[in-house]
C-alpha cells in the first residue's frame, strides 16, 4: 500500500512530523503497555475495564445471553456522519439490538499497520469512546496487533458484544407467515452513499451522510409499545435486499415490497441513479427491518416515530406465499418484478 | 504484498488454478452466503452455533463471567506444531484459563485478502474445529470481511471468548507477596523459536515445534490439587520476561528468577544463542506463569506433572521484596542481574 493509505479522504490534518505507530507496539513489552496505558485506558476506563489481565471479569446476567462479532475494514477510516470506530462500536451494538438483546459489554481488538499516525489512533479510541458511551455499553477487553507496513490497510478493529436476551425475544425469520408486515425503520442507503461519496470524492454538497447510529432505542420503543415483532435485522452489507433474501431462504415465502414505499432520501436517490445502483442493495449502519404480524404494522409505525432515529419509519411490504422469486418489488407502475439477491461487490470495505 | 504473501514459507501444496476468495466473499450477498453456509458451517456446527442469524444466543451461566479477546496476524500462517488456526483458538482459551474461567463459547472473525486460495481458507476452518473440540469449547459466530489485494496479508482471525469463573478465582498479580514461589508449566520459548524457524527457513532438522496447546487440563490441575493459585499468565508476546515485568509492576515488588532453573530444551537454546536472543523474551502459547504462596510450590508442580502438557514445570524463582530491578535473575555464577523488560520488536507477527 502506499504511504498514505491510512489516510482518509476527507482530511484530517496528519503532519509529516507526526508520532506513528511501531512494531515495537505490538511486541508485549513496554512499548505496548504504555499505548494501552497511555492513549487506551484513561478515554475507556469504566468499573468493568480490564486493564490489568488479558480477560475482564463480569457479573453473572440472570437470563439467557447474546453473543456477536464483527470485524471493520471501512475505507476511508473518517467519513461524513461516523469513523471507524462508531462503526465497530454501532455494528456490534446493532447485531446484539437485532439479536432482542439489551447489549452489555464489548471486546475492541486492533490490528494496526506500522506507520499509522497515534494521532489517528486516538481519534479512533476516542470515537469509540463516544459511541460507547451513547449506546450505554462498556468496552471491558481488548487487543493491539501491529503488522509490518503494507501488511494492512491502516487500521482494522474487530469488536466482540455480549447483551442479555430480553423476553420476548423474536422468533426469528423461521417464523414468518404469509401476511406478515414489512417495516424499515428509516431512509435507505445512507451509509453506502456516503462511503462512497468520500471515498470516490464524489464531491457533492452538503456531502451525503452515513445513518451509522445505535438501534437501542428503537427496539426499546418497539417493546415498550408491546408490538409482537416477529423479526429484526439491521440492513448492512447488501442492504435491505440482503435481509430480505436471507429471510425468504429461511421461511420459503416470498418478501414483496413496494417501490413507492421505500424512504429513500433524494441525495441518496441521485447519486444511486447516477452511478447505476439500487438504494436496496447498499448498506446502512442505523437502519433495521423488521417483520410484524398483519394488521400491527400502523402500531409498529406508531411506535418507531416516537423516536428521533425512527421517525422516517416505513411500511414497505408483506410476507406473501412463495411466488415468481423469492423477493420481489411492485414498481411504481403496478409490475411485480423479481428483485435480485446481490452477489458481487458494489462497495468493498463499506464496514 | 507479493502475490504469493499468505503462502506458507512451509509449502501447503497451492496450485496456480486453485479457487480464490474474492472481493464478493465479503459483501453480504450470495458469494458470502455460499462461503458461510459452505465451508463454515459445517465444520463448527455445534448447538449453539448461530448460522442464521448475527448474534448466538446463549443459555444463562450462573457465575460470573470472564470476557476475552484477541487478533491473530501470524506469519507464516502454518508452522510446525500449529497454525493461525489452532492459535486463534487456543490463545483466547488461554487468557479465559488464566483468569480462572471455564472457556465455554467462542467468536470467530476473518479478514481476508482478496486472492486467498479457499483450500488455505478451508483447511484454517479445520484447524479451528479441531482446536475447538480439543480445547472443549464451542464457535458460536463469527464474521468475515475482505479486502483487496494488498490491504491485508493473506488471512487475520480475531477470537473472542466467554468463559464462566470458579471459585477460587485468583486474586491476581496485585495480591502477590514477598516470599511467594514462581512456577512456569512448561518449556520457554518454543513458539515463537518455531515461528521464527519456519519464517525464514533457518533449515534446523528437526525443525523447532510450537507449545501451541489448551491450557485448560493444567489449570484443571491445580484446582484439583487445591492448590492456592495467587496469580496465572499465559506467557505470549514477550515471553516470561513480560509477564514478569507486569506483575512486577502492579504488586511493585520484585520477581526474582534463577537461570538453572529454567526449562529450556536444547533446540530453542541453541537457535536463541545463535540469534542472540534470550528464551525469556520469546514467546510462548501453550506455557503459563504461576504464583503460589510461600511453601505451596512443591505441591503446584506435583499437581502439574500429572498432565502431559506441563510434565516438565519448573520452579524458577521468587517474589521478593523490591530490590535493584522489578525483575531480576541469578545467572549460573550466582550472580543477581536486572532483567529487562522487552522494549522492541525482536519478532514481529508471531502470534
Amino acid at each position: 500500500m502506499n504511504d498514505n493509505s491510512w489516510q482518509p479522504h476527507c482530511p484530517v490534518g496528519v503532519s509529516a512530523q507526526t508520532e506513528r505507530i511501531t512494531l515495537a507496539h505490538g511486541e508485549g513489552g513496554r512499548a505496548m503497555r504504555q499505548l494501552i496505558h497511555d492513549r487506551i485506558v484513561p478515554r475507556l476506563r469504566n468499573p468493568n475495564f480490564s486493564d490489568a489481565n488479558d480477560a475482564a471479569a463480569l457479573p453473572a446476567l440472570q437470563g439467557p445471553l447474546a453473543f456477536t462479532t464483527d470485524s471493520f475494514v471501512v475505507s476511508p477510516l473518517f467519513f461524513p456522519g461516523g469513523d471507524i470506530g462508531t462503526l465497530a462500536v454501532y455494528g456490534t451494538v446493532n447485531d446484539l439490538v437485532v439479536a432482542g438483546a439489551r447489549p452489555r459489554w464489548l471486546s475492541l481488538s486492533f490490528i494496526l499497520e506500522e506507520g499509522l499516525p497515534l494521532d489517528v489512533f486516538d481519534r479512533v479510541v476516542e470515537s469509540v469512546a463516544a459511541a460507547a458511551r451513547r449506546a450505554n455499553v462498556e468496552i471491558v477487553t481488548g487487543d493491539t496487533k501491529v503488522v509490518p507496513r503494507g501488511a494492512a490497510d491502516g487500521l482494522f478493529i474487530t469488536t466482540s458484544g455480549i447483551g442479555e436476551l430480553i423476553s420476548p425475544i423474536p422468533a426469528g425469520p423461521r417464523s414468518l407467515l404469509a401476511g406478515d408486515e414489512l417495516i424499515v425503520s428509516g431512509p435507505i442507503g445512507c451509509h453506502g452513499v456516503a462511503i462512497l461519496a468520500c471515498r470516490e470524492n464524489l464531491g457533492f454538497e452538503p456531502a451525503p451522510t452515513s445513518d451509522c447510529a445505535p438501534l437501542v432505542e428503537v427496539a426499546d420503543a418497539l417493546r415498550a409499545a408491546a408490538i409482537p415483532v416477529r423479526a429484526m435485522r439491521d440492513a448492512t452489507r447488501g442492504g435491505v435486499a440482503a435481509v430480505l433474501h436471507e429471510w425468504a431462504g429461511q421461511c420459503e415465502l416470498t418478501m414483496r415490497i413496494d417501490e413507492t414505499a421505500l424512504p429513500v432520501s433524494s441525495d441518496v436517490r441521485g447519486i444511486c441513479e447516477l452511478l447505476g445502483m439500487d438504494p436496496l442493495h447498499v448498506a446502512n449502519e442505523g437502519t433495521m427491518v423488521i417483520a410484524v404480524p398483519a394488521g400491527a404494522g400502523e402500531s409498529g409505525l406508531a411506535a418507531l416515530r416516537q423516536v428521533s432515529l425512527s421517525k422516517e419509519a416505513a411500511l414497505i411490504g408483506a410476507v406473501q406465499p412463495r411466488g415468481i422469486a423469492p423477493v420481489t418489488i411492485r414498481r411504481s407502475l403496478g409490475v411485480e418484478q423479481p428483485l435480485d439477491e446481490p452477489h458481487g461487490a458494489p462497495l468493498p470495505r463499506i464496514c
